[in-house]
């Protein structure tokens, strides 16, 4: 439970926005494989902020150090030698003063009062510790190496912006004005995320609680800000006829059963049919925003208005787009192992 | 995994549409709780088919028989007694017959295809087998044990129908006519349920894996025909504004810090706020409908016509409220205890 | 946790001593199995009561009603459908009214009043209720189904008394005679079951937590009266020089490497060596004896004495015999899919 | 399951013998509790090597750095926050040259055979890689954290040699010279610690699978070098009458519920009587000798002799008392909780 997840890889979640690091362990990831380190490089710059104009300043270079789990080959390589992986990464540029306000008063929409009631008031709550954003950076680290060991399972995990603000997205341009516009404005704006598995054979997942939408979707709720998730058609389906929604059954050139249309999204009693399993996740807005909010004080039990400090992403979609690559590929992973 | 759910309490869920009986084991519920029979019983009911004219025609009383987990006290009452809840109920009035053609025909929309491809060709395939949704029966004993088990904690579960193929719906007339629409078509509908648990206080989940959302969504989707979740304003919130979504604290009349929306849905970092947890489920259109549909033979390879027999739900949506209540209280229950 | 085990098997026990019924539900069995019941019916047999002069006289047929998990093949056998499968067994000889007197008093030696306690006194006193040796019924139910599946894996789980009253057994009339002793003295007695893994390959088993000697504790201690487990040389090791206790490599006819002796038991760091898995389970005698014995009283915490009703096994060991072996079985199982 | 253990707190423990670094994430542990340093670190150093001259020379501070799961108070003392503990410990000193040996060639009694199978040839062959007893350093970590919450609940966890190559151990210096004589012989020698849980009070633990003695065992197994484990009269109690096992009820000075003697091990049916929490676990002796062994070479399939190098530990039972100690209070924390 709490920060751990799997039932054959085991992954554990650990650190805090502001604390000496943060990391993770990840288990039970076959032996002899090759980690391709620029991959992995490549992987968690596309979720490190300074990518866009638009994110946070917080310099960080998330580069993890990797303190178990692979041996080096003749070629300086790192292979996987079976024992739990481990990789940290050290927390340096934060400067803990700027959260000294919220000891005492909770930032609307995020889990600072909710951390602060479950942990009686001995949370972290500088920028919210555990439950902060940035621990999506381990949970990268866990994800890119599971998406290397899927893709040489012949399976491949991909995301993109869908929406920003209820628009559909054509262009990183589009994203990026609208964006930009919400910051201006001292505030924030959602989006959603689509994602494609390709390559999953059929027969994956299990009956009732073990489905492949009951494990992605629990790890998916793992990303902070995500407020809802969909499968195939989704929400739509809930608008159609039968005859509409029914995947009708065909042959492939192969000779292979496949589905001619997939409002399924490639799932049918939580189990794979073959084709591309295919789920969109809501983000809410940032929370963190320029404009004044209301709150309240702690100690004194009165409202108060708070204004959050720093600089925060106005919107974290963009950001999120590997993470959720990253969620799916574990539970992925975890069904298929 | 697979059928078997939960951390705190533990509950197993065995059977198919057509085995001697299905039924449930419901580990962990404290001692010395008074089961109202007549309260799950009208529980039951609510679930169980030929509830309007529109639900399918097997009559099944689908009375549990509880095997273990209670003494009898004085007045005859089944009380808790700490041991695992187990309950069955037969199956009695199937006629198999019905389903030969599905040895070799997968229906469109059902699982399966997805179970023969898992199991081999090994799988129960007579009305879906373990992945029917006639095991949302046992589900809906657990889950009903758990609504009276919160109920004495103070939280209540409700769910009632939002959607009908796309339309808000303000009676139940409404969602008869449409859903009478869509079997004269010989056709069927899909829709949403909206599901509120009041009562929680603020500090219930955990961060990252283990939050509120993460396990009501592991539960929900055990649902047969769950496509999609969301919480609060959920994919509405990916459309809006950090100004708009954030929900403002306050503090209420006895002192308590409330928040003045609940656009979170009750749920902050994955832990409850407080509020009410509000989310909603997208249920596809029922797959059996009485029009011919497209699917091809296992044994020869080929695409051929099917005709779904019997008499089924034209819209599972009335009969699934319960069980997302059910699906709701056990997912919070385990959270809780 | 409680009465559920298993990563990849899940295994839930349900049922009290004088519930309406016991039973098991077992998950992620593989589909195809031609379970052979007849086979299953005589293991059984060596668990149950009446095998000897020796045991209790309560008649039971203890033969398990399959619920589900099952489909029929032309010959009428029973095939795994890949669905959990579960069966009951009915408690239909069983005279609750013997058992009044343990509302109040507890009887030394059984888990009376460590369950009074955990269950706030709501607990079922009849015969130890749901901790009863009367569960592993379904335990060996399990277990048998998984011994045919291991059997299929060319793995045979085997176990025999090695010891009845400290004393080493070379037949049955040997133990027999002791037990008869321990009988007419109005006494219990206890003893050693050793048990053989043979046909596991090298390699099974996993680091720290899961190694091959901690999943088989973990099931075997679910089996009432069990005090200790050794494996290999076990306690005698640890009066053993590290030249006597290692085991040399070396290789057989079939160029395979394996251990010249196998003190290790076929486990060296929690995974399986190739040997065969070896190891020794210490039973408490029968805390149900004809002796007068000191207990007190709940209502008014006075001192009294029991005297323990009914007719009860003077030694367990004999039928514990087949309950090891499904423990052994259960736990190899799960570690080997 | 692996390298993760735990129903209510969630223990990690990650790192090889020669890797960057071991350590450890422990999850759940309650908020607000203040880490006494100095006592965390005398409790390392029971387990440290060089402890006395009988110990491997391998210098090591194993000190751990902490890096999440505290907040620092205004004293400057680390107080859990409710985020998952991390902490690491660096490996310096270690010597890889001194294990190319093992890459082609076994050591009897390692597990270096079972993970060269297992991990099929790419195990961190290096001083046992993830399998070897550095591990428990990490153990330590956790297990000493966890003795100090149980301490605030009023628990004590104390272990001690019981004996020493099976002779009763009266006093260190007995066992220093049984040490040493097998030191001298260039060999090894195994032994027994004994350990008591103090103030556990009854009602603690579970039906079947998971019951005190389960879990225990569980986590006691993932000590290397463990054979066996008993609790209370244990193996001796399989030579015991019935009216000599059981014991009596009593009633204290307080009232209370007692037993007059405690062959339990304070462990019925797998719940706590109240009384303590007694076992006793069999060490083998170290596999690392100086004498000739016989072995393997992979990769020519030839019998060879292997002479361990480096100095070791000729007897683990010192060092493994606090290991002990850590592993109940894992298991104890865990039930508790």
């Amino acid at each position: 439970m709490a920060s751990t997840f799997g039932n054959k890889i085991k992954i554990s979640i650990f650190g805090q926005s502001h604390s000496t690091a943060i990391g993770m362990s990840l288990d039970n990831i076959p032996a002899g494989m090759i980690l391709d380190e620029e991959k992995l490089k490549a992987f968690m710059e596309r979720r490190a902020p300074g990518r866009s104009l638009t994110s946070t300043q917080r310099k960080e270079g998330d580069e993890p150090e990797f303190l178990s789990g692979f041996m080096e080959d003749d070629a300086g390589r790192l292979v996987t030698c079976g024992a739990p992986i481990s990789a940290i990464i050290r927390n340096e540029d934060a400067k803990s003063e700027d959260y000294d306000e919220l000891k005492d008063m909770p930032r609307p929409g995020h889990a600072d009062f909710t951390a602060h009631i479950k942990y009686g008031g001995f949370e972290d709550y500088r920028s919210g510790g555990h439950l902060s954003g940035r621990l999506t950076a381990p949970l990268c680290v866990a994800g890119g190496i599971a998406i290397q060991v899927l893709e040489q399972l012949g399976i491949t995990v991909s995301a993109e912006i869908d929406e920003i603000g209820g628009k559909k997205i054509g262009s990183w341009d589009e994203a990026e004005a609208l964006i930009e516009e919400a910051k201006t404005d001292g505030d924030s704006i959602g989006g959603i995320v689509r994602c494609i598995v390709k390559g999953m054979h059929a027969g994956i997942g299990g009956p009732i609680f073990d489905g492949v939408e009951n494990r992605i979707s629990q790890v998916v709720f793992g990303i902070p800000a995500v407020k809802g998730i969909e499968f195939g058609a989704g929400f739509q389906a809930s608008a159609m006829k039968g005859s509409e929604n029914n995947d009708p059954y065909t042959v492939d050139d192969s000779g292979n059963v496949i589905t001619e249309t997939n409002n399924a999204g490639g799932i049918l009693g939580g189990i794979s049919t073959g084709g591309d399993i295919v789920f969109r996740v809501a983000f809410k807005p940032t929370p963190s925003i320029a404009k004044e909010q209301q709150s309240i004080s702690y100690t004194d039990g009165e409202i108060a208005n708070i204004t959050v400090k720093g600089r925060h992403d106005p919107c974290i979609v963009p950001r999120a787009v590997p993470v959720v690559e990253a969620a799916a590929a574990l539970a992925i992973l975890d069904l298929i192992l």
